[in-house]
């Protein structure tokens, strides 16, 4: 059975979402610190192949300071937007915190309808 | 525009394998203790929603000994498929070495006919 | 100034405290997977230089189940304790909850005096 | 037996350069993006107790690219030093490359004099 860019760009975005819940979670993290490393993850999956957008906000609410005056990056502090391509088919998934679990979502596909050729 | 289980399925398949390459990704590992990471990263990823099989073998031949006597399991290491399910279709996708890189791929979606009703 | 085997065993039984919980947190867990990834831990940390010993426990009791029915591997989960040699120098360590924080601390350090040569 | 200051300040340091490892290892990475790595990881170590200066250099040499592009953070990347303070004592240890390994070491301990008291 054939494999369609569609089902290539939504894997993508799964590959992409699992990964970088899985490389940052654990890290400590503060409300002044997080900038840094939403950058870092967004400069990570980037270069990562098919990735055409993605966007990482961590939720500052969630940085509650434990004793030493730090907080650690958990899962449902996760705010991330990713857009996949391949060819042109598009795929937009998400990151998100949903009834207290970090869901990852399809968000929507689409095909670019190529040019006609007369 | 519509999500369909195949998405769905699709979806799940990359989320997982993305998520266990980073998680394990680093740890130290010997021909000797190779089973037990196989063994806990299989019985981490059944556990996730969709995850029908999925089965993990690490390549022994690519653990070579640093000065301490030990390993690190790396990219290339991984030779790991999953079966994930969404509603009755299914989608078979793996981790292996392709031109010295740890592609993921979709090896096959389908569909299993609903029974018929008379 | 001089660096001791005391020190060393310090230095290494810290290093292998910090490197098991960065590790492994966020990796999924669930009652009836625990025992897996206790025994990976334990054999993937015993490989590194220094390690004499390694026991590893995950409080079964923090394994409540998400919307999925399973869990997430957390620094408060962790009871670990590893008794790492330089020389005739051990020492023993733990990471375990401490007010609600995963502390990590030396036990105790000691040298086992050599043998007289006369 | 007393575990004194010194002790403190050379785990401590053990345990960050442990964590550091372990957190960021696999992460994807470029000469281009390098820079937002080693900016994120300082800002999270600093936030750890005990630290008085983390230092990370990652050494764009190794990082050769893929079919994709880009390459992923390996051990022996990293130049890391970190300065931990425990009383008036110091600990200064790293974390780079030795004959093929990524080697931690302590590199000094230091007791500032307290003042004196007349």
């Amino acid at each position: 059975m054939m494999i369609h860019n569609r089902d290539q760009a939504v894997f993508e975005a799964g590959i992409k979402l699992g990964a970088l819940y899985h490389q940052w979670v654990g890290t400590p993290v503060s409300r002044r610190s997080a900038a840094s490393i939403e950058s870092a993850i967004e400069q990570a999956v980037i270069l990562q192949p098919c990735v055409e957008e993605i966007t990482v906000r961590l939720d500052r609410n969630l940085m509650t300071e434990n004793i030493f005056g730090y907080s650690e990056l958990s899962g449902l502090m996760f705010n991330a937007e990713i857009v996949t391509r391949v060819g042109f088919t598009y795929c937009r998934a998400r990151l998100a915190p949903h009834d207290g679990y970090p869901l990852m979502q399809i968000m929507e596909c689409h095909e670019i309808p190529s040019l006609s050729h007369h």
